[in-house]
C-alpha cells in the first residue's frame, strides 16, 4: 500500500531527530538501536492514517505516532529480555548485544520518552493522550503477565487467550488509532468506533499469526515455521485442538507439548495433523474471519466518506493477506 | 519529628487503596510487597509537607505524592536487580523473592501507576506535573546508568561523581517539593527555590551515605558499615582520598578497591585510616556542610513565615542527624 509507505517514511526521517544520541551513551544508544532496526511500523503508521482521515494532514499527529513506537519497543526490549529471545527482526536484542541491565534501563527509559512526546500538546489534549496511553501501557503489561503465566499453566481457556492477545497485542493497534482520532479532534463516538475497529483487527492479526506459526509458508512468513510448537507454546491452535480433539489425539497433543526433542520435524508434523483433523485448524481460519468481519463492520458506524471506509478495509485485508 | 509521623501516616493508609491486588496478582502481588515494606518514605512526605506549607492543607497533594513513592520504588525494584541485591529494608528484594522478570513487569507498572495518580489533577496541573516526573525520571535513569557505568572506569572524577548522585538521588527530592508546591498554586519562583532547596539537601544527604557508610556507628547506621569499601564503590570519600593521598596511600588504596578478600576487616581498616589520614574525611564532612548550608540559604529566597522555614530547617536538620 503505497499511502503507508509515505506515512512510514515520514515517521522513520522523524524518528531520527525524536532520539537523540548523548550522555550517558550507554543508555541511549540501545534505544537508537532497537528503532533502528525497522519492522513494519503498523501502529504509528496507524496513528498518521487515522489523523490523516479524521482532520486535516497527518503532521499534527506526528509526535504521538513517534510515542505510539516508542512505546511499542520499550515493550519489545523487556519482553525479549523475559523471553530470552536471542534475536529480534533478525538482529540482536538489545539485552544479547549488551546485557539484561542495559535492556532493562534503556526500556525504562523509552517508556518515559514516549510520555514526553504527548507535551508538544495543548493541556487537554496531553491529558486526554497520557490517560489513554497509560490505560493501555498497563493493559500491555497485565497482558505480558497472562502470557508468562499461561507457561506454566494446563487449564487455560480459550476466552483466557482471547483476553491475553487482547491484552498483548490488540489494544495498542486500537490505542494507536483512536490516539490519531483523538489528535485530529474527532468525535468521540468516532474514537470508540475506531478503536474498536483496531482492537478487533489486532485480535485477529494475532490469531492469524498463530495460524501462520503452524500452516505459513517457510518462504514468506517471517519467522520459523513451527516455532511455537517447538516452544510448546499454548496457542488458540493448541487450545482449540484440545478441546475438539478425539480423546487419543487430545492425549498425543498434550504429551508432545511436553517434550522438547532435538530433532522437531517428527513432532511439528503429527502437531499440525491433529491441528487439521481436530478441525482446529478451520476453526481458526473462522475466527481469523469473525474479528475481521467485527472491525469492518464497527467501521460501518463512522463518519466516513465510502472512499475513506475503502482505505481503512483496504488497509485491513492488507494486514490480513500475508500468505497462507 | 512529629509532623512527619502524621503525613507518614497518612500516606501508608493512602498506599493500600492506591494499589489494588487484582488479576493478574502475579504483577501486582511485588508492587504491594514492595510498598509494604515501608521505609521513611521521605519523598512523598516531603510533598505532601510543601504542599501543606504553600496551600491550604495537604489532602489534595495525596495523589502526586503516592505518585512519588511509587516511582521511587519502580526505580528501587529494577536497580536492586541490576546491583544483584538480595535484601531491601532488611527482606528479600522482588527480583529474588519471585524472579528477575517478575521484577522487571511489576516495576513497568508501577511506573505507569505513578504517571496514573497525577489523574485526579485538571489538565494545566496534569500536565505540569507529568512534565516534571518525566524530566526527572529520565535524569534517574541517566543517573543509574552512569552509577553503573562507574564501576568499570577508573577515572571519573569529584564533578562527574556528583552529577551522579545528583541525577540519581537529589533531583527526586528536589521535584518531591516542586510537585508539593505545584499542587498548592505556589510561584513558579517558589518551586524552584524549594526545587533547590531539596536538591541540595539530596546531595547532602547522598554524602552522608557515603560517610556513614566508612564512619557511622554500626549500632544506628541501617546498613552493614564498610559495605562501600567491600564493594570497592567509587565514592566521594575514595576519589578524595585518591586526589588528597600521597602517592604510597594512593597506590595502597587502588590496589585495594582492586581485590575482594574474603575477611575484608583488614582491608576496611587499612582503607578508614587512609580515608582519615589524606583529609578525605574532613573534606567530605565540609562538604556535606556546604550542600546542607546552600540548602538553607536558597530557603531565605521564599516567601514563607519564619515559622515554616524553621519546619524546614528542622526537617534538614532531622535528615542530617542521622549519627555519625
Amino acid at each position: 500500500m503505497e499511502m503507508l509507505i509515505n506515512y512510514s517514511n515520514a515517521l522513520t526521517n522523524r524518528l531520527e531527530e525524536a532520539v537523540q544520541l548523548k550522555e550517558p551513551t550507554q543508555l541511549y544508544e540501545p534505544v537508537k538501536y532497537i528503532l533502528s532496526l525497522g519492522g513494519k511500523r503498523l501502529r504509528p503508521v496507524l496513528t498518521l492514517m487515522t489523523a490523516d482521515f479524521f482532520g486535516d494532514g497527518y503532521e499534527n499527529a506526528m509526535n504521538a505516532a513517534l510515542a505510539v513506537e516508542l512505546f511499542h519497543n520499550f515493550s519489545l526490549i523487556h519482553d525479549d529480555i523475559m523471553d530470552n529471545a536471542p534475536l529480534r527482526r533478525g538482529q540482536e536484542t538489545v539485552h544479547e548485544k549488551w546485557d539484561i541491565n542495559t535492556g532493562i534501563l534503556s526500556g525504562d527509559v523509552m517508556l518515559i520518552l514516549a510520555y514526553q512526546l504527548f507535551e508538544g500538546y495543548e493541556p487537554a489534549l496531553f491529558k486526554e493522550l497520557a490517560k489513554l496511553f497509560s490505560k493501555t501501557a498497563v493493559e500491555v503489561c497485565e497482558g505480558q503477565q497472562y502470557d508468562v503465566d499461561f507457561e506454566t499453566r494446563d487449564d487455560v481457556t480459550i476466552s483466557e487467550y482471547i483476553k491475553m492477545i487482547d491484552y498483548k497485542t490488540a489494544v495498542l493497534v486500537g490505542a494507536a488509532m483512536k490516539i490519531g482520532a483523538i489528535v485530529a479532534g474527532a468525535s468521540s463516538s468516532c474514537q470508540e468506533n475506531i478503536y474498536e475497529f483496531g482492537r478487533n483487527l489486532g485480535i485477529a492479526f494475532q490469531l492469524q499469526d498463530d495460524y501462520l506459526d503452524a500452516f505459513g509458508d517457510p518462504e514468506t512468513f517471517g519467522k520459523q515455521v513451527g516455532g511455537d510448537i517447538i516452544s510448546n507454546k499454548k496457542t488458540f491452535l493448541y487450545l482449540t485442538a484440545l478441546e475438539k480433539a478425539n480423546s487419543e489425539d487430545a492425549a498425543t497433543l498434550q504429551h508432545l507439548f511436553s517434550v522438547n526433542p532435538k530433532d522437531a520435524s517428527d513432532k511439528i508434523e503429527t502437531v499440525k495433523a491433529i491441528f487439521d483433523n481436530s478441525g482446529a485448524a478451520k476453526a481458526t481460519v473462522l475466527e481469523i474471519e469473525r474479528y475481521t468481519d467485527m472491525a469492518i463492520s464497527v467501521l460501518e458506524k463512522i463518519d466516513l466518506s465510502e472512499e475513506q471506509k475503502d482505505k481503512f478495509r483496504e488497509f485491513g485485508a492488507y494486514l490480513m493477506e500475508r500468505t497462507v
